[in-house]
């Protein structure tokens, strides 16, 4: 009688052989065409740029990502060293180090790098999800809008150089802290305080959802002493010669235990006298926060949706066409055929829309309405492709049926949970969707909600824009929204934004 | 000068003080509306029960699954101990233990505990999420359904008695080792062997989501050598006399690394010879498995999606009373409150139609068209409640803002993980909707697709039944679906079931 | 041809079971002839109280402590909870609060309790190491000696109440925050501050070790405002009412990373306006701490050195006499034979020594000369004891072989890192010789050191007292030693306290 | 009124600096005579390779070394992978894989290197401990030795050569995996069986403790099956071309928890087929595991003591001349002068003695006393340096009061606990003090034990050697040790080596 084999001879190598080989640009025609479609004359010199990142992001950055998500790998805290010495330093894994210096080394805001380039660049960036440096480098990005506009001294151009040029080869890093306890998205509430003292500004109190807590720099928002108005600084985190060592008048109270994200430490701060620099003018802090960082930060989650969606999409067709169930491979199932194809068709749709709505936001000396335009699509598309995004995650997941929610199987139960933090920062749906109706209905006066409608989406068909157009027409003039009438909006800003995708894609295909 | 005030003065503490108060079932007047429909003449004796199970749920159990949520706490595995002995051992936090040894006291399979007593207590203990116990209470539901039937060796009787009743104090823990690597749901597929050697079975080969690895029992499935069909048996998982020293021929591979449901040790394990004892006639294993144990464990699906759904929308509302916004409470907006609204519905349908579907599989002598329905229904439930309950707590996770994503704020987080892995397991919605169609058709000899339907929805609104009825009459008849069809039909069985929640919910509000 | 045997089929299981089952007091018959020789008439009592706890220490005290010194169960700091509230929390695991409540329900230090009975129990609990008991209860003897004495106010007089007797069967856990950045021995360098404000004392400053971070009532040293002298003050740990969520002024800074008593959580700690009540009068505090509370930290780590290495003498001569090398029994060879009969023996006389250093210690109306004695007694055995019980586990490590210094084959290495810690608190070596040095300086006007050495070493040979006391006649008389001197003091010291412990062995094997 | 002062001001800053800024090399003095007296005309060759060698060795590895030694990044150890693929992968964190790879760059092993250019690197790289480069180097040394003699086959020529010169820049790691359950040191008990298959030798059964688990290739005895003689092998532990992916027919089934060389992997593994490569004749193999291997393991015990042991004292050194007590600095106690002065002293005759021996045992064409003086002087060596090197570094964590113990203040326990360990492997006391005496015993009729001990210890005053050679004469002789002979034997061999040391610290002193 034969000796019973102990042990399951099935093996996914195959699959894990196909799987490791993909380069994410190379391997990935639609990306090559909607950078085409967008880079026009510039095609060749971008397309070289996005290969030869593909080739850091789609095997060593993606290993480095990998790596760092192990749990024990999680930044920790460290307030004191042995030494009797405040540090609060965050303590993060080697490969996060690592990862985030070749990264930044990309020079992605520097003034030698264009909008299309740098965005070509982050996306395949953001095809490994947070990985401590989607969040580090959208912050930065905003960082480096504000003091373009804004800086004046020379402490705040110093940093603006730092961050864009890189001194001795190494990249600032900048972070955002806006958020306070009472109110996350509610910044004009901020009761952190502004004092002046002998010519130079400290901050003092509590911010309560700092992100790239490991930072050099951040901005910030308080309200100088005595005004209401929230003001707007830079400033430096660790005393100048000190990095690592000392903080600049702060103390990292907790890192946040995150569902997703794991990897990027998020802080509960105090400020204890930091000294910070005004960004632009003081009384004009908010608009400043919202219309420069806020906006690329929300444009910015547009990208990146769109890239895991583009990576979720991939994983699930590189498994389905490997594993058999029931006695064939997966893609003979028509139920999974019929899956396969609509979260490709929404990555590309997502991503066709992103780059355009990117190129948009980015189109110089932009009139009231396309600057409107701009800033609704940027708003509209921030909550509706952070969620499509986690949606077509999970539909990818349940390709992998069981295996789809083990965390080493593949990357997309960690896209998953990054995905899903994406929704609530930045602006969750709620606060956007009061937003853009508050926007349209101030702009009314002007621009007809129809027209509108009708203006952005040129080109889709007249079946899909009636209905959006006719909720538009009927609720943008309400002064508030009743109760009822919530989710109608709520639908018809969806039905928008993906039809301004829909048209976006068809016209990338065309090209 | 008055000096800046350090840390920010906000408090949470009426919130959590409120929170902390809550007892599930007695604050839950629908709760208690439910059981006493179901409960007609029973009601104050089942009332009773739940009342005191809900003590120790609400604030006891509840602590101790928060508890035991912190990484540091997830199980571990011990292969070999320090002295050469293979142990193959799940560590688990004290909590873990405490918990699983007083809910498994109550006694829930005992044959003194009726199924609506029983399917009460396990909705209060769900609502805590995973917390390694309501997979374990599942499998072990279904190990004494399956041994009810037809345990008939002095072995099978004894493990049978252990897990029903008890013994000194201590109820045995169950645990089902079905899924092989080549296949989850494919149990058809399963290369697993059973030798009969002197009588005895013994069990060779690898299953690669073993759920509950530190039970006592586990109903496991393997062909007899030289059959083709599967069959069913029940093996303990430690030496009689060993337990948790030695293991029945058995090594414990490897503990999975989940996304959800992190506090229950699901592993991977390789038979190297153990000892088992037939349940059932050995060429009937996969009706058995597929006809009582999963489909026992795909109702508790439905009513593990109530529970976590009814959560919460109770934990958004009590966020959204305390919580203020731009200078007004979250529940003073419109959309905040057509989202609570909306929650509190879905998780009222979707508990009314979880009892009243318990109700109907559970009851007695039911004819062909019934079964029928029962079976059908525990599918359809399955895969609509648990997406439904994934999208109600994102759903009430946006309401808590960026506070949301965090762990430790409240325990959205975890339900929401968990719920996500209950979506792919016990037959993800491929399928199950697969099976449905396949079910329908072969049955629609004797009953009309809309036959079907229109029997189910009986009570229901006719716009609302019409298109339902109308797809199923179309797709059924097909022998397969055409790729163009799924989505269609994935729709249809939504609607339907969501329909059929309705109704109960209708009839509980009636009553 | 036959195939290989995979695994070696060596086991340690008839070691393993000889292990378990040892009782730490029925096993040891000289523990027990130590006790009657102590305990005279009472015998009978003390040795039913020492078999009753016996058999608690030696199984399932000991597995709690094995239990909660794996690195995972290591305590840790929570400063915030997820809610911004400060919370300064040790996190332990839940073997750690069931040992230590087992522990202190034993009632040692209630008026009920005979210092006999107290101690006999103390070295049953202390043959297990640390295992965040040992510390705890010699910092709760301290604190209940001093209260005893000084207790006045209200607030003291129920802190004693708690620690002594309990309430609601829960005892009250004493710590000792005294030393500070610039000095641990050096208490007189105290800058903690004590500032009296409406008749309540606050303390504000920075102490560094502060053992026992988890305990509920503290004896701490500061200084009064405008004082240079040191007072001792008790305070609670946590504002009334709200034990382990909010604390009394203080901030727990961080826990200390240490080799060894790993599961005691030791902190740096802020005070920053603690409310305290003196202890005694505020001009006698150092006299106090030094006097009673180090005192008794001193006697006791004689105690438990003794114990350590009763433990160690017997781990290694179960192992000896189970394991073979070279073809026969370890206890077969000369070398194992001599070594294990020198780690008996020095077992033997450290234990003998400090039963009859605590009676002396505890005897009561002693005149000047026996309180002298007693009181360098205590200083001789704590430095030369703790050494020895290193020195002695260190043996006992050396008989395992590579086994010796694996953390989870024996205890071994535990105690001895946890030996290695008592070396350097309660006073390091160079203090205490200084001090014995000091006081017998001072002492010689009226007792001539010969006569010191020849009064505590009465009944010991001839041969061993002479150059003893030649040495200190020699030395005492100096101002100070010269550096040359040093060694032959450090070296007269031991041979004293040895020679003073044999004698003890002596009469405990002569009775 | 002023504010009480929250925190206190004490600054370890001063001998932080001056700590952090010390070369192993250059600021040690004594260690460049030490240099100068046995390189002779290669001085300046040498002290340059040394000062080289240094600047890594006391500040980026130095720092390495510390990162890697926190607790959170202890090796873990992957057995299978997520995809069902057995694995037996240690996991280091990136510290440790950087600080082997630039360590084993320096070409320690290359026919380059002499052996004083050699000892030298490893003394000043063996200052930072075990750092999982002590034990790799010393295992790599031995594993070139022997193939260097022994290597025919063209495999094990081809891992010479790797691991001598390396391979694309990366040098091959060596390991030893002698060690069975059933005896540590008992090498001839092993059980392990080497089984000769078409050709090729594969081995099977379990090794106990396997350092270096991470390594390329280990030396490992078995029995060729049929034998009673231990054969010598080496064994790449990878399969070709799948390094760190699929091992060669082992698992690894355990790391080991081990008190010190915590950041060394050390496991238990079992063999399933490993395919290896004979060393030398097959029933010579012991003699070549102890004679070349073992020793040479052996002799560089001697030189990590020695490095530990420097590198405590001026670690003690650097605190006393910065700390203050009592009102005076730490140097200013005689006690404590008295003390540095020992350790000092200490750590000088251990470092000269070592690199005499060193020296001795390389000496080209040693005649046969020559080759017994260089074995028993290495095996005498072996033991006490390790003791004596675990006792200074005892003494200097004293000096450091209550921070002597704490991980993070020094890295004094880390190296304690190394040094620990060092103790118990490669041999431990007892068995090294027995077969001195069975050498000497054996070599009596040509050497008599008197003139053995005057041989070595020419130049050593006569008062020392008189009673050590008296007691050889006495105990040599013996056939075996009678029990209250094992301590003077004991004694007498320390007291050698302590002799030999202090004459070769004489000889460096003079030069």
């Amino acid at each position: 009688m034969s000796l019973p084999n102990r042990h399951n001879p099935y093996r996914f190598d195959p699959y894990l052989e196909r799987r490791a080989k993909i380069d994410y640009y190379a391997d990935d025609p639609f990306l090559q065409q909607v950078v085409r479609h967008f880079a026009k004359g510039d095609f060749a010199r971008i397309d070289a740029a996005a290969r030869a990142v593909s080739q850091k992001a789609s095997y060593r950055w993606r290993d480095l990502a990998d790596a760092m998500a192990r749990l024990e790998q999680r930044p920790t805290l460290q307030t004191w060293d042995a030494h009797h010495r405040r540090v609060d330093r965050v303590l993060r894994p080697a490969e996060a180090l690592t990862l985030e210096s070749e990264v930044f080394s990309e020079g992605l805001f520097s003034r030698r790098t264009d909008p299309l380039t740098r965005i070509v660049k982050m996306f395949l960036i953001y095809e490994n999800g947070e990985a401590c440096t989607a969040c580090p480098l959208v912050c930065t990005e905003g960082m480096v809008a504000v003091l373009d506009a804004h800086a004046e001294s020379a402490e705040a151009k110093a940093i603006l150089e730092h961050v864009k040029e890189g001194r001795d080869g190494r990249f600032g890093v900048g972070a955002q802290f806006l958020s306070e306890i009472q109110g996350g998205s509610d910044v004009p509430a901020n009761v952190c305080e502004a004092v002046l003292e002998d010519g130079a500004w400290r901050l003092f109190g509590t911010k309560f959802f700092c992100s790239v807590a490991h930072a050099d720099y951040a901005v910030v928002t308080a309200k100088p002493r005595g005004s209401e108005a929230v003001g707007l600084f830079v400033a430096p985190l660790w005393q100048p010669g000190h990095e690592n060592q000392r903080r600049n008048g702060l103390t990292v109270d907790r890192l946040k235990w995150k569902m997703g994200t794991c990897e990027l430490p998020t802080a509960e701060m105090t400020f204890e006298g930091m000294f910070a620099y005004p960004v632009g003018p003081l009384d004009r802090g908010l608009a400043n926060v919202v219309g420069v960082v806020l906006t690329l930060s929300r444009l910015t989650v547009g990208i990146a949706s769109a890239a895991s969606m583009r990576r979720a999409a991939r994983e699930a067709a590189v498994y389905a066409e490997f594993r058999e169930a029931f006695g064939q491979r997966l893609t003979g199932f028509p139920m999974v055929q019929a899956q396969l194809a609509d979260m490709d068709r929404a990555s590309r749709r997502t991503t066709a829309g992103a780059f355009k709505i990117h190129h948009a936001f980015h189109a110089p000396d932009k009139d009231e309405r396309r600057t409107l335009e701009a800033r609704e699509l940027v708003m509209l598309q921030k909550f509706a492709s952070s969620e499509d995004s986690t949606e077509t995650i999970r539909e990818a997941m349940a390709i992998f049926g069981g295996h789809g929610v083990m965390e080493d199987f593949s990357c997309l139960p960690r896209l998953f949970r990054d995905s899903a933090v994406n929704e609530l920062w930045e602006g969750p749906r709620n606060v956007l969707l009061a937003q853009i109706h508050r926007d349209l209905h101030r702009a009314s006066r002007k621009l007809a909600p129809r027209e509108f409608v009708t203006g952005l989406l040129r080109g889709a068909d007249a079946g899909v824009v009636a209905p959006i157009a006719a909720t538009f027409e009927e609720l943008v003039p309400l002064e508030a929204l009743p109760i009822e009438a919530c989710r109608r909006w709520d639908q018809a800003c969806r039905a928008l934004v993906h039809a301004y995708q829909d048209v976006a894609l068809a016209e990338v295909e065309a090209s």
